[in-house]
């Protein structure tokens, strides 16, 4: 038995105490600053408000304000904070975790290098502690709702050394919750960020259809399949163009197919090929963070600046152009058909 | 205005009477022997009987004996019949086809060569008949229902000439049925054909939910996701294997998504999924044709034959061969999880 960390209460970090506490491990669950209301329930319920589920027996609650009891002794710190908590995790979080106690985080997304490249978040955690904790990551296809009712899911567990990869997967692994290891971190890790968006994009075919025929109608197929195999085009392209190997883009294409099916990034891009405005989309969606938009935004600004230096062409990203002027300029959701060469 | 012969009345070859039409060419739809009361409702009512769906004004339908009134100064043939008709096409009427007419064909799938290789259909036809036609395919995620609806669809012409590729484009390209061109015959045609496969593996998820949970009961995603996931995977490396460029595979996967949501693959797989013995859901679907068990049974048998020549290896396809196993031995179905070895 060994003792988990999870500082971030989100509803991913906190379903992970489900294969955790399954294995027999002491689970101590440290709610952010904003988590408080989650963390008090939880204290006094045992039941997780946003997860929607009772959280295994013998799950420990934690304040943030509490985060030094529940680190102490340690044997695995899991990070479940969202893209907006990355840099706070950095730096107020890292500093406390005792020396070689192994992180793996749940945040997918990249992040804006001072040269206007993307870097994996595990990477910019690695350089701001070095060498004394082994920083690693979770990719992959796992609704959170579904892993805590313990659904068959298949992740992949990526960082730089085989050996404590092995020793995470031994952590969590269980008759449900599958792992494969990698050490192709950008590659995995740019996948699943990228997906997040692609999401949103084919989702717009989604709306479109409603827009045309009304919400409730029979959808159809052949669109968002036009825009599944475009995204998984832009994504090959934006894997190999971060460093990544292209056999990674599996992962994120098992998790693009699994985020078209729910969850925020579909509803807004809906929304959007609706007709809405983004402002009326926002509006609609009030409350939910969008992680989908700020991938959006980071890439297309990413690969202007690489654009610029010669080293990627626009060109070759016309879905994603066309979401970051929808989500960023107001323009009308309308596919760029005539910009999809394909593979020739 | 052109002339274009659609031999075949199945609902794909049928359905691009669509974008045909509404390009203003003449249409002549040729059923074949299978295709006799098609053909008779189409002449007597101008309605498609199994697309559900009156053809646009002006097709004129032709019964096999009338094929060569139906050939007579036509500038395309499109090849409409299903993978068991692949060799009476080869035979019977890529002979009576016009010399330097082109041809193109919806039909999909891989032929076992003498060697114990697969190769696509075109490959097979070009054979036959030389350099005296130039034999063209189509694929990508099109159903035939959404075409003849003029919903948004993204396809690839395959062929080996360029010149040819983009005469056949500027015939049918509307705008709603989007086309782009590719000369990797052997990529997208494998990774078109393999995809019936893996929705049928994609669909043992969704069986495998309802024997535990009950037919109706809310869908997992997390599964199906990683189904999806691993089946790029073995898909990337199939096209690989058989010499076919990494990139085509995008287009094999937006045709998976498509696949995945509908159709007599999807109904198998699920079957199988609940429990169902090959036997008994064979007995459900009585009367559909199965192109998934198909190409499931070859490409096992194909890669069983390449390993035993030390050119594959069946451990890099765990899922294609529990398919091989669930659909020809009777094996229950059972996800070989610990197989999905992943990218490492």
């Amino acid at each position: 038995m060994s003792v988990i960390t999870v500082v971030g209460s989100g509803v991913m970090g906190s379903a992970l105490s489900v294969p955790a506490r399954d294995n027999g491990h002491e689970v101590r669950l440290v709610g952010t600053h904003l988590d408080r209301e989650i963390i008090d329930t939880v204290k006094a319920e045992g039941y997780h408000p946003t997860l929607k589920r009772a959280l295994p027996q013998g799950v420990k609650a934690f304040q943030l304000e509490e985060i030094g009891e529940a680190l102490r002794g340690t044997d695995l710190v899991i990070c479940g904070v969202n893209s907006w908590g990355v840099e706070w995790f950095g730096e107020r979080i890292l500093p406390l975790i005792p020396d070689h106690v192994p992180v793996l985080a749940v945040t997918k997304g990249l992040r804006e290098m001072a040269d206007g490249g993307l870097e994996p978040f595990p990477h910019y955690w690695q350089r701001l502690v070095d060498s004394r904790l082994s920083i690693n990551a979770i990719g992959g296809p796992c609704t959170s709702y579904e892993l805590a009712d313990r659904r068959h899911s298949w992740v992949h567990f990526v960082g730089e050394d085989p050996a404590v990869l092995r020793s995470l997967k031994q952590l969590l692994e269980t008759d449900y919750y599958h792992i494969s290891t990698s050490t192709d971190v950008i590659g995995v890790e740019a996948a699943v960020a990228i997906k997040n968006a692609y999401a949103l994009g084919v989702a717009f075919a989604v709306g479109l259809q409603e827009r045309e025929f009304g919400i409730g109608c029979t959808p159809a197929y052949n669109p968002q399949a036009a825009l599944f195999g475009q995204a998984a085009v832009e994504i090959t392209r934006f894997v190999k163009l971060l460093g990544g190997r292209a056999e990674s883009i599996s992962v994120g294409l098992g998790d693009l197919y699994v985020t078209i099916f729910g969850g925020r990034n579909r509803r807004l891009g809906t929304l959007l090929g609706r007709g809405l405005s983004m402002e009326q989309a926002l509006e609609e969606l009030k409350g939910l963070t969008l992680e989908g938009t700020m991938i959006i935004t980071r890439a297309a600004s990413a690969l202007r600046k690489l654009e610029s230096r010669g080293l990627a062409s626009m060109e070759d990203y016309p879905l994603l152009q066309h979401m970051d002027e929808v989500i960023n300029q107001g323009t009308p959701v309308s596919i760029p058909w005539q910009a999809f060469t394909g593979t020739v």
